[in-house]
């Protein structure tokens, strides 16, 4: 029996888990009630809250600077030299043992970080509000299908040509399009994108047709002023990167979750996430604290020519998707993933069926057609977790060593931080 | 034991059977290889065969005049009238009788119908080119959503100037934008459809997506020309109307059955049709003949307000989607359909599988995500059928007596058609 465990069945008293009970349900209304609305995309000096000019954001639970290694601290240092903030990797060192350049967590600017997550305040940043709570959270955009990226911790002039290439044609051009479209209510969009064959963490093409799709008109009209060619190209990029809706639905995810985050007793998690040192759980009535352990094991396939040996870990909040409902949640609505990541069509429905033992409620507008309209699986409750042993399902992709990605699967946590965030839960609540 | 069994089991040598194997594997390989392209839009009377100023086409297989019925009937009287032929549809009638007017079906101008399937020569079809055996199809444009359309024997205003607008706005705007983007694809585009939700039968949500996707750089072009203001009404229909792609679709699927056709001892079918008085099947290697029975049975449901007694047969071709491996025969692709035509996931599936049992292969390009992509059954083998009493599952709307759609689900044939089409085997190759 785990320590976890130990606080759930010895620790709680009635009285907490009838709290408990009331405190989930609330934090499951607001998962599920949450409406992000895609209002802006600008800069992220401009928008994001204390988002100085020498402010570097990255993916996971906080660290000390020595303790980021790999790639992802490769993609801080790269970052402060894109910034122009230090002149080189070495620079861009002492720049931080300073305090000249700042290092902070996405999540603790509202941000949600795909891979090592790396935001500097000159780069576009997708700005989704949820309406029904009133706050706002922003994703970064994708970077393009090459191998080279600084979100994976490579640098060179490709690299920075593809930024330079979002941070002023594609981000002017989406803000323009979001203006003459209005703001584009994100829950509908990505609710149909799961009749369409997609999970929305590893498989995107759906919601990314559908996006486009309500861009188009604006498009359109773009095409008569001086940003035409810009309309082109970036309707061309989003047709070359069938993945580039995930940055709009991590943005959504984020937004909900952090809704339903601070509810007192409520013991669901409200976020997940990886640095290049732990996976980590944020759990709606424990506050601000990450509870750390292992990274997940990986459960899926390498891409021609890479091996295990070829994995690092560089971060990934990509399964803030998985927090609110889909992703792995929602894998029985992709089948088409076998192809990228293995696994078996009755492989999938179980993984996806194992959820609803995990969670605390059925989404009432995520439904899966595969299971005949079912909900999705909501609101991931640490204690369930622990008693049943049954550990979330995340789909994602795998970073390699040099860069780029080398495979894909479903990654499964450890319990250890589910025990460890029972023992703070125990801490706080019980009174005896 | 039907007659068509009868003319299986016994009078069919050995001998003729090998040929009859031979020929099917050939009529499969044409269905497979098939490479339908779009590559025009223009009015029928300018591209389709023997199409005269005078003609009007209607789907099914061929009746007397005084055979059709019902809203067939006045379909085709109300084209005369569209069509400036006759004043009203008593003048229409005359016309017919007197053979001024002439009445024709699709199939013998190797076009397609979707319900009535009714052409006069201006209105503008979409031109689909086989370039793997060099035929050319054809099939009409989607008249909209409406409950009243001319293909459902309504006429008025309302349809009048659905129809003007497709010979005057969509039709030209769409030769235009394939002047501009080139002969488009269609295999892969399907394929692709089947990975994203779609069956492209009853549900082309998708393939509608990718199509609009790929004449989008063409309209923007057209933005800064007169064809401005249509390109914007053409990618709103396309955005309204996510049925649009069927007919693309069926001008594809007939391309590849007519490919497949004419291949002597074949016992593959190359057609399915309805008219207002039968279902009627076409057999590769028994000339134009069709087969012809009863009509389906449906098992689905009839949408809020309607019956059985609502219902009506007005005709519909759309089944040659199944002739080639889709609809029906791809259906697991489509959970979504559930909520239109009802049944469950886990039956759709059970429709699905049981097809491999009456086909003579396995499609290595319509491949089936559900089934961990097992190709779809292509290729319907009316011996199979007869010898196992499995009927093709087609999935279908259904027509009321008042125009319009009124219900949806699964069409199941009758065996009679294809126990007349064995007899007919069987008078045709059994030398003794």
């Amino acid at each position: 029996m785990s320590v976890g465990e130990q606080a759930l069945s010895s620790e709680l008293s009635a009285q907490v888990e009838d709290r408990r009970r009331a405190a989930n349900a609330e934090a499951l209304a607001r998962l599920v009630g949450a409406e992000p609305v895609l209002v802006d995309v600008a800069p992220a000096g401009d928008v994001v809250p204390d988002m100085t000019p020498s402010t570097i954001l990255t993916s996971g639970a906080p660290l000390e600077w020595d303790e980021y290694t790999g790639g992802q601290r490769r993609a801080v240092l790269y970052a402060a030299v894109y910034e122009g903030l230090a002149t080189d990797a070495e620079d861009a060192e002492a720049a931080i043992r300073s305090g000249r350049v700042r290092v902070r967590t996405t999540q603790q600017h509202a941000c949600i970080g795909s891979v090592a997550g790396i935001y500097t305040a000159s780069m576009p940043v997708l700005v989704v509000r949820d309406e029904a709570h009133g706050n706002t959270a922003f994703c970064n955009l994708y970077e393009g299908e090459s191998r080279h990226r600084l979100n994976y911790g490579s640098y060179g002039d490709e690299v920075v040509r593809g930024l330079r290439w979002l941070e002023h044609v594609m981000g002017p051009l989406l803000a323009e399009a979001l203006r003459r479209s209005g703001p584009i209510r994100l829950k509908p969009l990505m609710a149909r994108a799961l009749r369409l064959g997609d999970e929305l963490h590893s498989r995107n093409t759906a919601a990314t047709l559908l996006l486009t799709r309500e861009l188009t008109p604006a498009f359109l009209d773009l095409e008569t002023t001086e940003h035409s060619s810009a309309a082109r190209a970036v309707l061309e990029f989003l047709t070359r990167n069938e993945y580039a809706f995930l940055r709009v639905g991590m943005a959504a995810a984020k937004a909900t979750a952090d809704a339903a985050h601070g509810v007192p007793f409520s013991s669901v998690l409200t976020g997940m996430a990886l640095n290049s040192r732990e996976f980590a759980i944020r759990v709606s009535g424990l506050g601000d604290e990450w509870f750390r352990g292992l990274h997940p094991r990986l459960e899926g396939r390498f891409f021609e020519g890479f091996t295990a040996d070829d994995a690092e870990w560089i971060g990934g909040e990509s399964c803030v998707t998985e927090t609110v409902g889909l992703g792995g949640f929602a894998q029985v609505c992709a089948p088409t993933l076998q192809a990228y990541q293995g696994g078996t069509t009755a492989r999938m429905r179980e993984n996806n069926e194992a959820m609803y033992a995990i969670t605390v409620g059925e989404h009432p507008d995520f439904l899966l057609p595969p299971l005949d309209f079912r909900g999705a699986p909501v609101g991931i409750d640490l204690f369930a977790v622990l008693r049943t042993g049954v550990v979330p399902v995340i789909d994602g992709g795998l970073a390699g060593r040099d860069g780029g990605q080398i495979g894909a699967g479903v990654l499964r946590p450890d319990l250890d931080c589910f025990a460890a965030a029972a023992d703070a839960y125990g801490a706080r609540y019980s009174t005896g």
